[in-house]
């Protein structure tokens, strides 16, 4: 008898359908659209003839563990490394609070393994990043959205949802926030709600996913302190990664915590994959030692505000005036909102056919609203190509605007 | 409020533990020990001159693919090739059918977390995978043993558990096998009991997790065939790795299944790691094109057999003679079996004082049995190594068995 699959799935796998916004990739990968959809670091900022030269020695003069398999902790030497750059960042860390992780994305999926039951409530940004989302559902969370404003999180809406939820005896578990040049609004949490929320997480036990792929790649000026080192009562678990400021493909990245909670990640992660690969471990090792990663830091700050600064320019000569969107002081992303009642989902097609492509908003919020929203990548595409992208999208936003007019 | 960690932990996380295998490893990794603990490849069968070429021709030349985040299902590239592997070897698949993981080790958790609630019946071989055991409890399946011999596990001992459990009502949903020079037992299947397995699996809708890391480096003849070559209902999912014929480092392997099953899969992948290492995909790629894989395969074959024969020559002299072991013609291991009553766990320490280490067999077991069984490795020392720490086993357990006899 053959298998019927559908019979067979978990109640897990029956929550997990594959995204809006792989449709959305998948329909912008066409050869002469000029995509604003993969939030991916530009291949032009990858360090390639530093990192040819050190896979090669690597290979030849350590190829017996480059090779191997590693520690599921990770490598003593990069955790160490990583905890010297956090100190400097004021977080008080040691190598024992380091887990690397196979991507950022692995270090969501291990804290909502070791945290969430089903049903639990996770506060989560609306909007906020798909792969949080994904990682909450996988573990059957249940997601409730807090709005952003330009300064980040509405940490006033959260004091009030916290102290209903009290009341009706509902205790949330965790928090997911993006602080910097959040993923998909590009808004940035301001200091003083950094503070409040921190003081939040303590009142309620609370625990801050506090994730920062971004907080590197800032425009005008640094980020703001890490919730983790405002932090007194070791709240906040927080996710780093080499994806944006290095490479993504060796997928390298960390979490820093509470010396038990890397324990039992570490356990979690022996049964997930046994070690993230330990090549990509030593490369980062000796690319960070040969010096030069703030000078590598500096022209990547360039490249991406010489993008954004085109992005903005194109959006404010071509876009029709009812559309708004925001202004990142670093990151890849401007969020963009269009008139109410403007799908910007059904609009995809159309821009696709005009040379354009987007990520519509709405599957980065958890309760279905969001549909008159897109987010736009400005960190692959060159800057001419941006010009000529945004103009064609503002071409299109006008004419459909026009005909929403027409419409009411 | 510090956070009280022990009050947050999922229901999951709760149920995991540091395993006793990984006491073991820490335990046998002092200076001088001969350690038979890790289940390793041999670095000396590593390409390490070939890989340091490609790897800096892969960077030079398309570093902007081999280093960015690449899909979620893996390189088409990659895919294709394996598949055409996989066709050589009798299973009908295409690229559709292959997934790229992060090892098998991320298979396992995949298909688990698509497969298992809580409590669903698993049936797995006694003693088992540790990691196949692992990712089961990650997803709280109720792992239950069927004992191996010589031919692998006992399928008439399977065959009668099931007509049990239907009289009881109870459906196990999936059976987990290392079929070829099985992990630690290092015995194997026989064809008959491969095609009453794939038989029952048709019969009870029960899914075939066929985990394959070890067949390609078999010593006189190549294993039997695959159960999923031998399966007509589509009840198999494959695990298939480059771990131990490549290297283990890169993290490179895939699962081969049903177009729905790696479907499903690929959406938890997406929030379990979004995609694996771009890099070792490549390098695995160019090396497989490059050809000399088989010739690769010969002298892996070579390699293994001799510590194979070296180790079971020196058990042969060393060994009390109330000690049974298993004769593997393939892979890494030799299961030892001590007289009943000892304690290979509580002899370890012992052991390593005397300058050799393995892996006590309780964890390998399901049910708390197997106290007097021994996993040695023989993958990764040297002959000359072998002899020696085969010797000090012999001398350590003469006196544990000596001593045990005046205790009776």
């Amino acid at each position: 008898m053959a298998v019927n699959w559908e019979n067979l799935w978990s109640e897990r796998a029956r929550g997990i359908v594959a995204s809006d916004i792989r449709d959305a990739f998948k329909l912008t990968e066409k050869g002469d659209v000029i995509s604003f959809a993969g939030g991916f670091p530009s291949p032009e900022a990858f360090p390639r003839g530093d990192l040819a030269q050190l896979g090669k020695a690597i290979i030849e003069e350590e190829g017996d563990v480059s090779l191997q398999y590693g520690p599921t902790e990770g490598y003593t030497e990069l955790r160490t490394l990583i905890a010297e750059q956090m100190r400097e960042q004021g977080i008080e860390v040691g190598a024992d609070n380091i887990l690397i992780t196979s991507g950022s994305q692995q270090g969501l999926d291990l804290v909502s393994r070791v945290l969430l039951d089903p049903g639990d409530l996770v506060i989560v940004e609306q909007p906020g990043y798909i792969g949080g989302l994904g990682a909450i559902n996988n573990y059957q969370g249940e997601k409730v959205g807090i709005p952003l404003d330009e300064e980040g999180l509405r940490v006033d809406v959260l004091a009030e949802r916290l102290i209903r939820w009290r009341r009706q005896g509902r205790r949330p578990k965790m928090i997911y926030v993006v602080p910097n040049f959040q993923n998909p609004a590009g808004v940035t949490l301001s200091l003083e709600r950094r503070r409040q929320l921190v003081a939040l997480a303590e009142e309620y036990e609370l625990v801050i996913l506090e994730d920062n792929p971004y907080g590197e790649l800032w425009f005008d000026k640094a980020p703001e302190p890490h919730m983790m080192s405002l932090d007194g009562g070791g709240n906040v678990i927080y996710f780093g990664s080499f994806s944006k400021v290095f490479v993504p493909g060796m997928r390298v990245a960390w979490i820093a915590a509470d010396g038990a909670v890397i324990r039992k990640l570490a356990i979690a992660k022996q049964s997930a994959d046994l070690c993230s690969n330990s090549f990509g471990q030593k490369l980062i090792c000796r690319w960070l030692k040969a010096g030069g990663y703030q000078d590598h830091l500096k022209e990547l700050r360039g490249l991406y505000r010489a993008r954004r600064d085109a992005m903005l320019a194109a959006i404010r000569e071509h876009f029709p005036k009812s559309v708004k969107y925001t202004v990142p002081q670093g990151g890849f992303f401007i969020w963009v909102e269009l008139p109410h009642g403007m799908d910007a989902k059904a609009i995809l097609p159309r821009a696709v056919a005009a040379g354009v492509g987007y990520v519509p908003g709405e599957g980065f919020h958890v309760d279905g609203t969001g549909k008159n929203t897109i987010r736009l990548a400005y960190s692959q595409a060159s800057i001419p190509a941006i010009e000529t992208g945004i103009r064609r999208l503002g071409r299109v936003l006008a004419d459909e605007i026009g005909g929403l007019s027409f419409a009411i």
